[in-house]
């Protein structure tokens, strides 16, 4: 991309699978370690901006750092059911309840961005629907004990197991699902 | 699976994406290389027909050497834009007219599944919407030049620079536009 020559990327996320999206759209980009953000939601606002909420308050983290070179990309993914926001399981416990509860229905993944230099910013995000089967408790538990799903909000990785076996239908971008829309990143990057 | 125990399945195909596929999706199996099989369509059938029928023709060419214990599972991707059927492209030129034509617009992508052993077979489909963004000629011209498609249907594979920066939207299985139907093959088999 022109615009983007003499501009140096920063992606702050410590998301594995943000960084290989990032990566695999063909983009060169360091890493920055994500700085403690403390996430609390104002109780005001509505569930769709959320995750355009939380990642401005990652980039906020970072935003007087950066030189005048370097772009910051910060992203968050959340997980609606039935309009409650899912976060990462406590324990198995509660990942065996957050999937039992997906189980046979659809729910909805958001993921927020913010784009930002020491001059502007931009922030969008992107909704996928996705709908699981009915899973089976012998599933749900083959599942948490081999892929230990404590790291992600909803209790679970469309990449894995049971986004392969258990999930029969998305509508929107799979990589957003993943935690990141590639497509609305490249096309903000390339007008940025 | 209880009912697989003591079964060998073979995956008749010599896509290094079903392979994945179907290894991700927690499946031991041994890959037996393709016979060559003349894929002729015959006039009289509908495309959402053609998937299944050229499925069950690479299943032909085997079902007959099958031991007691083997299930061999056969699969073909087809994508379709506006009811025409879009194959691998002849050369450059032909995938760049290709890609051309499904820019800016949704297409289908079909995959017929068959599961057979010398007792049973079935087979089945799955069909996922696939939207693309505008495309730039730049953009084409560098997925073709850096990617060579020349050995996939419509010109393009999903989980390629192409299907990161380009593909908005799609409506079904992700896993099927890749080439295989994970959560359908594993419903099948588990009840083979």
């Amino acid at each position: 991309m022109q615009n983007l020559k003499n501009k140096k990327i920063l992606l702050a996320s410590k998301s594995p699978r943000r960084k290989q999206l990032l990566k695999d759209a063909g983009f060169n980009f360091e890493i920055i370690t994500s700085k403690e953000v403390e996430e609390i939601i104002p109780n005001n606002i509505r569930n769709n901006e959320v995750a355009i909420y939380l990642s401005e308050l990652k980039a906020n983290a970072y935003k007087n750092d950066l030189s005048e070179n370097e772009i910051l990309i910060s992203a968050d993914t959340i997980v609606c059911l039935e309009n409650k926001i899912l976060g990462k399981p406590k324990d198995y416990d509660d990942a065996f309840k957050m999937l039992s509860n997906l189980s046979g229905k659809e729910h909805k993944v958001i993921t927020g961005v913010t784009i930002c230099s020491n001059k502007k910013q931009v922030s969008f995000s992107d909704e996928t629907s996705v709908k699981f089967k009915n899973l089976t408790n012998n599933e749900i538990n083959y599942y948490i004990t081999n892929y230990k799903p404590f790291d992600k909000a909803g209790s679970y990785g469309i990449q894995e197991w049971i986004g392969y076996i258990g999930i029969t239908e998305i509508k929107g971008s799979y990589f957003n699902v993943m935690g990141l829309p590639v497509h609305k990143v490249y096309e903000q990057l390339n007008k940025f």
